[in-house]
């Protein structure tokens, strides 16, 4: 019986935990307070008390989100298996991420790790916007800013100064996708079909799989995400964004852990991204990343003030061939509450249906 | 937040807990002793001490098995909303069952309700062999027993002697099939595609979805099974085990609840059995029962001497687009511990598949 300690306890534990089921596998969180979404589906233990489960297994712990300090990070990997490892979860920092993968030869836009607000201005030589992200602690778009001129840089000041910070220029982007790669310990590699995710205010709304792009920009795109993920080292799923620019790819940013843009693969491909991530941690064989459909659409269901899409279930589900995901997790406007699946032969009329159910269930509209 | 209760925890309700996760759905098992197969993934209560759970909703309690004296289950409907209703379950009693079905004209086996081997005898008539069946307690092959003659019913005199006992003739089986129907309260139904099921010993050891059958024999077995969920007013699933004999179907048994020959639905179909019990127990709108794939194969690992299915993982999930999913149950000869699915284009390499997993895992054999 393996057991895998999962760092963190939100959907992604919720959804890792669900693919454990069928294989046998048993999952613990780590958190200092266990979120709803796991409640009830797996034991929790606070990061500072963690110990080996009891077993003669080597202690494996993956992770959901990238949020623990790096110190602890290290901690941890004295008692236990890191899959990935400490230094690609070192990775996380998007700094020490973009210095990697440029002076590894891999495509990323022009950019500059700076520090203050005078060489966020240099950096912009008058030319403005530029793109200012924090090194660490940003997700969903938070930690994320465009700035359009000296007025606007002076009023971030005081967020800025002082933070680890990459700067860039806004490139002109025709799409944003991404590709997933999972890795094991061994070296196996595989690779899913690139996605198109559609973001607004820098979440992630809406993932078509895959990706309405031309096939050479999807194969150069998947010939990157997994010399990066060869490049890092990967274990388990390594998110790989993208922005197709010019009609070549440059990499946006990257995610050592199951991704929002992947799950659509829970019943869009032969194998879902929390499987493959399970397998890769216990270094087994990995499975097939093929689609099962032509088209798959997944969009999130953002609470809204409309009220708790739990209470609206039958309605979504009304809906032919809508699978529901709901997280677990009370109703707040603008909390990711869950998503919806589609898989069909039509693009348009997939969205439609994913787009009617998120409707259904009361989720932040996006369109 | 929806709760059900579920009486049984063993893989069905294992499988039935996985398919309640992203309905956001929370079940809790009602069993005298906790089977390791729900073990950590949902909260365990006595059904001594049944009380509905702490909500406004209705008390919702639905079954994995049949095995609940009638008078506990009647009990539980004072203080719950069973479903399917405590009338329905009482049908697990093979006499009643029968008596219901022929009454209502729908087609099946001759045979006679008796108490005693000289019944039996008499309705032999000399025309050996007969099937004896106990009316309840019997599962998995247990409780059935063919009779070639006098000799043999003096034996097994003492086993009979004193139960309520199903005697029929054996029928010349061409093949045996099973259809799956769900209903809700509401009186939606829908129908999954006709299964082969493949038994040895009595026990289900593989299912092919499709099964390959006339179309005039699927047409109208799937039509007899709505004919008998609609006459007994089911609700969640409800399989039906039929004959096909001469060209045409007769009915071998009912089960009120998610069975063995749907679990290829989990990959194999849009929604799953699993799925589609909550939702009608819900009594939200059914999902889609259409096949995903060409072909489906599913067989169960049954515990064999090679020791236990979960040290044997990888060689499993090396074999392409193998589905593995253990119960989480210990290892023991003759113990189904989990099955394996398959999908895709050509049964013989989708079975092939099937079984060659089931060797990694060192399965017991059954061809």
């Amino acid at each position: 019986m393996g057991i895998i300690s999962i760092v963190g306890s939100g959907q992604l534990a919720r959804m890792l935990i669900q693919a454990a089921i069928p294989l046998g596998v048993r999952c613990q969180v780590v958190a200092d307070r266990q979120d709803d979404a796991t409640l009830g589906l797996a034991a929790c233990v606070p990061l500072a008390s963690f110990t080996p489960p009891p077993v003669g297994a080597p202690p494996l712990v993956t992770f959901e989100h990238e949020l623990t300090p790096m110190a602890e990070v290290q901690a941890l990997a004295a008692s236990a298996v890191l899959r990935p490892s400490a230094a690609v979860m070192a990775l996380a920092n998007k700094a020490r991420q973009r210095v990697a993968l440029a002076s590894a030869g891999l495509p990323v836009p022009r950019f500059e790790v700076v520090g203050t607000t005078g060489e966020i201005r240099t950096f912009a030589g008058g030319n403005w916007p530029v793109v200012v992200k924090f090194a660490e602690g940003g997700y969903d778009g938070r930690g994320v800013f465009v700035v359009d001129g000296d007025a606007a840089l002076g009023e971030l000041e005081p967020v800025l100064e002082g933070r680890e910070l990459v700067v860039e220029h806004c490139v002109p982007i025709e799409r944003e996708i991404a590709v997933l790669v999972v890795r094991r310990p061994s070296g196996e590699t595989a690779v899913y079909p690139v996605v198109e995710t559609v973001q607004r205010d820098g979440m992630c709304r809406e993932v078509i799989a895959p990706a309405p792009i031309d096939a050479a920009i999807a194969a150069r795109a998947q010939q990157i995400g997994v010399a990066v993920a060869e490049t890092v080292g990967s274990v388990g799923i390594l998110a790989i964004e993208m922005f197709v620019v010019g009609g070549d790819v440059l990499i946006n940013e990257l995610a050592p852990r199951v991704h929002n843009s992947g799950h659509f693969s829970i019943e869009g491909a032969v194998t879902s991204q929390f499987e493959n991530h399970l397998r890769a941690v216990l270094d087994w064989p990995l499975g097939d990343t093929a689609l099962r459909s032509p088209w798959s659409v997944m969009v999130n269901v953002v609470g809204s003030a409309a009220g708790d899409p739990a209470e609206r279930m039958a309605a979504a589900l009304a809906i032919p061939g809508v699978h529901v995901h709901l997280y677990g997790k009370s109703w707040r406007p603008g909390r990711k509450l869950g998503h919806v699946t589609v898989c069909g032969d039509e693009l348009d009329e997939v969205r439609r249906r994913a787009h009617a159910a998120v409707v259904a269930l009361g989720g932040e509209l996006m369109w």
